[in-house]
């Protein structure tokens, strides 16, 4: 694994749990963990469990012990480990964005196939697809239960950045994280609309505001995403990076989509919110109350028609046999340990996982689009699009 | 009152229970019910209680003894009526829409400042400010309690078109109605959104859609939204307005605004949302839940913050204190009676009441440039407007 | 109608509101109002819209040109009122409780069936039984959507007692309430158990507990329910009720109901709840939504399975199609209008309208049972019962 | 730890991850996991990682090199393997209930009291307790921030016995399990409401009630709470446990407790529901909602009052530091790792942990006092008590 900030951890815990909860066809192993700081990757890796730490990347990936590199450093270095992983043959699980552009994304996802021809298997981390309720949500609407889909509203609404004193992170550094609220949460909003609905973006039209444009240095820097630090701040740093996106999104069915992806939304902690509706019923999905959805069945008689809050905790759902009885939750992580269980199978039985990385060079290049409408007059940009639906 | 569909029905409970719950300075009295169709009009008039009824508003307008006219015919005629009453001496409440386009709309606003001049009183009908959950929001915003407003999510969803077989009714036809769910549901998203924030909207960019382009005929009309109608279809018409509207705004202040008005929204019967996100606070509503706010106070410690549920029926709370105890919820009906004893009240002291038809003049602009902006490529449309703030 | 406090003015509502959206079989007119002190019995008629007011309801009961006696009057009034108007042959409806003990309930419900055998008519004012969401609940359940009932939970919760503070009102006072929270709202709990499920409580275990014994007597007395005075407090009363009632019963079925019934439960305002669970489903229902039930069907596929909230404003739902289009909410009140209708067509067509005397006496008893447990050792109690199910 | 049923997982989980999240003082290591069935026994140490298995709980508590017995068997055999442990010098947690019945329990309490005396913890895994938003909820009133205590509602709902199909399991017979809703689910409704208020149950009032008595026995048995066995059925057993407790409780503060569990309140998955009223305010939890509470300050200004929905996942609630961002939510399975983490550091610095075998003794005598209610008339029973409040 390569990086040890907030995602090393849930990447770790992933790899540890999963195949104590899953009979797994093939066992992963935790070797080596990979931090550019020595110091701090070793007691990371002591921390989390992993049998060893390096600093060298590019030493890691050429060992032949190793047989999956799984990527959680901010987007800007994804496509040269990844592509490096690719090429030495190793299966790659790499954390959203893909990259953070499109130009790596699509040199990424070139690696990726020729790979995939080799029997390599590549994978982006969109994890929130890895949540039974999402899981089951998108199994409704493939099923056909919704009907036909028209409209679909997606938001992922935070507060950590409403308050101006809290400090600058790499991921408000637009050479780092590549965007702000658009890369890192409107990323999930588009590819959980996409995955949800099993459609592709094709022309956006939106906008970008940073509201809070100098920040606080923190005095040490750490993993957490909003900083954390304590330490008295070192000087003011500018945000190079938008804190709210809205854009809206027309499908290739000619759906339509609202997307908002806002870290000022005050009050709003991980509120990644989708609703689909169709001409057959509803679905709506909140991280926030991530063990439920709400479907709405409009074949039902009129006078009983409602939203179900159905529990996504029953045997019957997707991953929840290997956990708890119905009604004990799952939390966050729980999308990280039925990533990895899904990653290894996939590896293991030869099949390609989803999501691809043209999966996320889509996704990264509705991002791009959304940047340049905004960057102009907001008019509709079209998205290329290699494959008009989204596997799942 | 000059109307005698579902708005008239709401309108007249507004006349009826007004005097029986307030303390007014002066009484109204229900007079005359006029619409075209004398036997309707009759018969509207005996069922809901008014004194008599006729087919000529220009007579009625013209009596001496009518001091106020209330119109709820659709926007095609509200610029003649009201503006032939204001000449007339007459105060005037005109339901929303103001007009069925700028141009109309201008009109009556300058009829109104004209008679304004003369001590009589115009307002326009967008009755969701008088339910004393939006107009305690209000208050809480006013009062610097969320901060400085950074945006504003503000939807209207409803679902009566989801289903194709949903019968034509005026509402769908461009040149009765204005235009379909922008025009309806949107204008109350716009007003909602700038009478909770005392913001304008200065720019907008959106799109509009039609799902569904024709429908059937009922065999007979009906004063119901939905048309409602049982009777064997007749033929087929064709919608010639908008379903969906999706459009963002950026307010004067530099505040950014999604709004989304659709009747495809499958599942949502009656969904007016509005979350407003500011720097030390943020406020939700939704109109499926009309007795209650959601308010966020970022400046409590961060341990104790959360959404508080308001259930705005405390005596302290706006209006409430003439209606019921504590937890006795008020209905959607409510606020017409509030709306009626605010514009008594308006008249009989002279003040100038909200929303004035300035106020539905900058609606029907914003709404005009959103189908500029849609009916080409979605970029940026300014709307002119004449004062800052909004007056509540 | 006898009695001008806060009642008068729902039941009132009620009368006025009805025959403007329902097409009843007769006309109600709002003829006499009555009560004790002449001015304020005055001042209430003509604020309320009653032709006539006086003090003697004696005199009123007597009067020819009189066919309905509503009595809105403390508990302790009501036998001797209805007693006196169905012997006079009017027909009567009496609010609830029937009686501040059961032997007057006893009494009443002889009176009401002597008259009943003349074609007089009588029902007691369980208000909550008209709102479309609870009746919607009782037809569900005896259509058999929830299979056998096994238990219910009822609880009445409110707050208004929490402050020491808050005034003595004659709710406070045994000799004019008969009960507290036990006898006020304990009742309504009792009686949606029944009107639900369609069985009896056959019987009672329980407490009841006086938490705060002192409150201070407001300079003059209002008939707001918690009060609501301002003037400033003239002494100390003592509270002889109970502000916290906690009963078991068993229904005649072998079904389980643990009810509750606080003046103390701080934060809710008019929580009057019920769930009930079957063994093929549940409904749930809470006051303060009350346009709303919550349905599970044990009976959907498992993965499907969760409560589904339905809004319960569609035509289909009891009295909705003469109220407002879907998604536009009713209030409190508007059960007092359901109510009115219900009885003037039960009036008008010779049918005998529910919830009957028969009922509140039963209803009654069922608080004197649990009055008796209280009194002891909080040991089981039978409640004597006449009927095994409950009309509806 | 011995035992390798449902709840080996979850303890498995919490000394696996608590290591690789909290900075412990001491670090726990997963050395021997017993079960009967030997090779039952070696797969699931195999499976969760603990290094070797065991049949013989004696010999293994009788190893010099184990220092802590984890005891998740059912509760027949708890008081005779801790006693033992006990007595060997090991520290022990040990699952709720503590045992069967109050003799049993009161031994293992003074085999607890001591080992105490010679430095040896013991503990009894109410794991609840260790969820951030019930610890955050006792600290709040802890702190007075709802003032005095006066009523308490707690219930646990499920409803996996609802069909009469669901098989037999160990949970269903009174020798293995001791009672049914009652101990299993009943016992975390009277420590939940202990641990939040502080305050203990002095006497009780209740009723028991099984209404399915005979289920189909499953071909084969399996760990899972419900059975879960698809093998066809093997004949009938008998049901021997309550599946309905509901009984009322009097605190010696004098607070009122209502109680229900229940494993037949349909569409209810695991509702562990607690609302405390207190005088100046009131807090409310829901095991089906577990990263929330709601709280309710009655000392904000009237017009503002309202249940506060707190997500308890900030860093300053507990325990949350060491898990993941605001708004990341925690599952079910974490207050296992919390209580790992908080048994470890009991043991590290010598400091007595709680729930307390006295702890779980009180309850045991609580749900004895019930069992003695139910038996009888339902007449109140005193439940002894050696300490006033609880430790938390």
């Amino acid at each position: 694994m390569v990086g040890n900030g907030f995602m090393g951890a849930a990447h770790s815990q992933g790899w540890r749990v999963a195949p104590r909860f899953f009979d797994l066809t093939a066992e992963p192993t935790m070797d080596v963990l990979v931090g550019r700081d020595p110091d701090r990757a070793a007691a990371a890796a002591e921390k989390w469990g992993w049998r060893e730490s390096a600093s060298d990347w590019r030493e890691v990936v050429a060992r032949d012990d190793i047989d999956v590199v799984d990527i959680v450093t901010p987007g800007d270095s994804h496509a040269e480990i990844a592509i490096a992983a690719l090429e030495a043959g190793k299966h790659v699980l790499c954390e959203k964005p893909l990259a953070n552009s499109s130009a790596e994304a699509e040199a990424m996802t070139r690696a990726a196939e020729a790979a995939a021809a080799r029997g390599i298997r590549s994978m982006v981390g969109f994890t929130y697809r890895r949540l039974p309720a999402t899981a089951f949500a998108r199994h409704l609407i493939a099923e056909g239960r919704i009907g036909e889909v028209r409209h679909v509203r997606a938001s992922y609404l935070q507060d950590w950045l409403v308050d101006p004193a809290s400090p600058m992170t790499w991921r408000l550094q637009k050479d780092r994280a590549g965007s702000g609220a658009l890369g890192d949460i409107g990323a999930h909003a588009v590819d959980m609309a996409e995955y949800l609905t099993g459609l592709r973006v094709a022309e956006v039209s939106g906008l970008l505001e940073t509201f809070v444009r100098e920040r606080p240095i923190a005095g040490s820097s750490s993993g957490a995403i909003s900083g954390g630090s304590t330490a008295p701040p070192t000087g003011v740093g500018e945000v190079t990076v938008d804190d709210v996106a809205f854009f809206h999104g027309r499908f290739a069915s000619g759906a339509l989509g609202s997307f908002e992806a806002s870290r000022m939304a005050t009050g709003r902690k991980n509120a990644l919110r989708v609703e689909v509706s169709g001409s057959r019923g509803a679905i709506a999905f909140d991280l926030e109350h991530l063990n439920r959805i709400e479907y709405y069945d409009a074949s039902a008689p009129a006078s009983e028609q409602g939203f179900t809050s159905i529990i996504v905790t029953e045997p019957e759902h997707p991953w929840v046999s290997a956990w708890w009885p119905a009604g004990h939750l799952l939390g966050y992580e729980h999308g990280f340990a039925n990533q990895a269980r899904d990653f290894v199978e996939a590896i293991a039985t030869g099949a390609d996982p989803n999501p691809s990385f043209a999966d996320g060079l889509h996704v990264q290049r509705v991002l791009d689009a959304v940047e340049e409408s905004a960057a102009s007059t907001g008019a509709w940009v079209g998205v290329a699009s290699e494959a008009a639906s989204v596997a799942g």
